[in-house]
């Protein structure tokens, strides 16, 4: 639906391995993080990939890098991007890093924080409709205009394996620390990242999981569908998870791989996000803290993968923490204990 | 004057690298995080020692268990402890650990949070006054009674060895990374952590800082004294720095090798929060981004120490983050933006 190769995707050149490789040193090496009081209420051994830790506040710095590298590496002169914010802000960064002139447009309603990074980092910002097809279509206006190609936020090869070296980095570390992961959870705005997670993931015995919002769940109605399918998406706090339809890439690569969707409401977003803050005492946004809401989901449901070879061990569930981007007025509003919650300003 | 040792201080016996060698991988390793943000408002790289994502939420576990775990092997049955609050929790947590009962005397205003996880861990929780002096009374008379030593909250040297374990992990880090530290900072409560600072920094040339909240400057009073001298506290949100008089060891180490001692206001403490939240994206309770507060208070004076060999390099400070224990309501309090903060319930 976004594609915008008429060959169509193309998932043999999404190599997640090049691009970690190449990442290394170019991005930061997010820590692995635990909290015993996340591991009690999941049952098991929960690896949370602190990517709101991340360069640019999120993971989106990945795949954003390794692509524009690649088109100022051709020559390009600027590049153009769409996203809900936090890609902007990866391609706006990573084009600074390369000299490159960067546009990107985000929804009128995107958060503050994402607007003012990308602005900072030196991009042309333009805001338009919140639907995803209206951004994309003036995206397209302004690559035919300059010439500057697009950086898709998630239907290109190089940010699907730019995401996924998160994914790969956090499944290497649970192994050398003899703890390998039975299965692996993020969330799914266009699905590049979790896309990225099930090839990183392949030839493993790992079940990779997409977490979607109530109400923004194109990817569980694409797979039920057997095709891309665009939803309405409804307000949630996780506004980095609401395009209104999964990418075509991401689903080519899902459709087989995927072990299923998870869907949570904003309660259990707003818990997740409280559980990282106050316990494993990290700041995620309420997209970012979905992936963990979706492992404890998984394990409130008893359906968490059963322990891989060694029967006796515990299972090990890993969580990618995608970004961290938030307002600090949506942070006082979710931090607040449950008995202040009401009466602080939303 | 809370020694409890006749023959006096025993610096000798401080032996940082030894505690360090003992905690590695008997604690999590904490990253060492950056900010562009909070660099450009040093004008300094900073390096943030990460200790608040340590077990039990503070980087005081590192002296606890050090401690304790010496004691076990001594063959004692059980531990008493007195703390403003991280101290006790990590004693307790270390107590468990081994097998070894633990009563811990915490003020009757002490976060409750750190209440709390002290009793999840099964030790004894006894309330007393706020003063530091008779919280000690009252662990004397319990050691006396029970014949369990006492593990001081500062005034140990397996203790001072163990919190300096954090700062020499982050000097060496530094170090690998080709960015060795010109300066670090530490908060002050009873002095302990700072002197294991100065310890680990021995022998480099890194000029170390300790931060005290303005009222409760025991230690800067006691430097200019040349003795142990008491203050009466006076309220801050840094609930950790309010011991009423700096230990005898920790001032007989700091005494010769400590730089300066800095005083940050309340409003300091806050906006380094802020900056450790909303930048870093990482929770610290208020004592625990005090740090912060010094280094920037330091830089906006003018008092970061020129760079060492190789003139044109950049300088460098460590910050050890020592906690992130803090009470949700507090959290939503500082979160909030400046024009909603006067609204959020106190």
């Amino acid at each position: 639906m976004f594609h915008t190769d008429p060959a169509g995707p193309d998932r043999a050149a999404v190599d997640v391995t090049a691009a970690a490789r190449w990442l290394d040193g170019q991005v930061v090496r997010t820590p692995v993080l635990r909290s015993p009081a996340i591991d009690r209420l999941a049952g098991a051994r929960v690896l949370l990939k602190a990517e709101n830790l991340q360069a640019g506040g999120s993971y989106k710095m990945r795949g954003g890098l390794y692509a524009v590298s690649r088109l100022a590496a051709a020559g390009h002169a600027g590049v153009v991007a769409q996203s809900t914010g936090n890609h902007a802000v990866a391609v706006a960064l990573a084009a600074r890093r390369y000299g490159l002139a960067a546009t990107v447009v985000l929804p009128v309603d995107a958060a503050p924080t994402k607007v003012a990074q990308a602005r900072a980092a030196g991009a042309r910002v333009l805001l338009v409709d919140s639907d995803t097809a209206e951004r994309l279509a003036v995206a397209r206006e302004i690559s035919d205009e300059t010439g500057h190609p697009i950086v898709d936020a998630y239907d290109h090869p190089d940010v699907v394996a730019g995401q996924g070296s998160a994914s790969l980095e956090l499944i290497e570390e649970a192994e050398r620390a003899g703890t390998p992961l039975d299965a692996l959870v993020l969330p799914v705005g266009g699905g590049g990242g979790v896309a990225g997670a099930c090839l990183a993931a392949a030839g493993r015995p790992i079940e990779v999981y997409g977490v979607e919002p109530v109400g923004c769940d194109s990817l569980a109605r694409s797979l039920a569908a057997g095709r891309p399918t665009p939803v309405r998406p409804v307000p949630t706090i996780a506004d980095g998870l609401r395009p209104s339809c999964v990418g075509e890439l991401p689903f080519a690569i899902l459709r087989s791989r995927l072990r299923g969707v998870i869907r949570v409401d904003d309660e259990e977003i707003a818990e997740a996000f409280r559980l990282l803050l106050m316990e494993l005492k990290v700041l995620a946004e309420p997209s970012g803290a979905a992936g963990l809401a979706g492992a404890l989901r998984l394990a409130t449901d008893g359906a968490l993968p059963a322990a891989g070879p060694g029967t006796q061990r515990q299972r090990t569930v890993g969580v990618v923490l995608t970004g961290g981007n938030v307002e600090a007025e949506l942070v006082a509003r979710l931090a607040a204990p449950a008995r202040l919650r009401e009466e602080v300003p939303a």
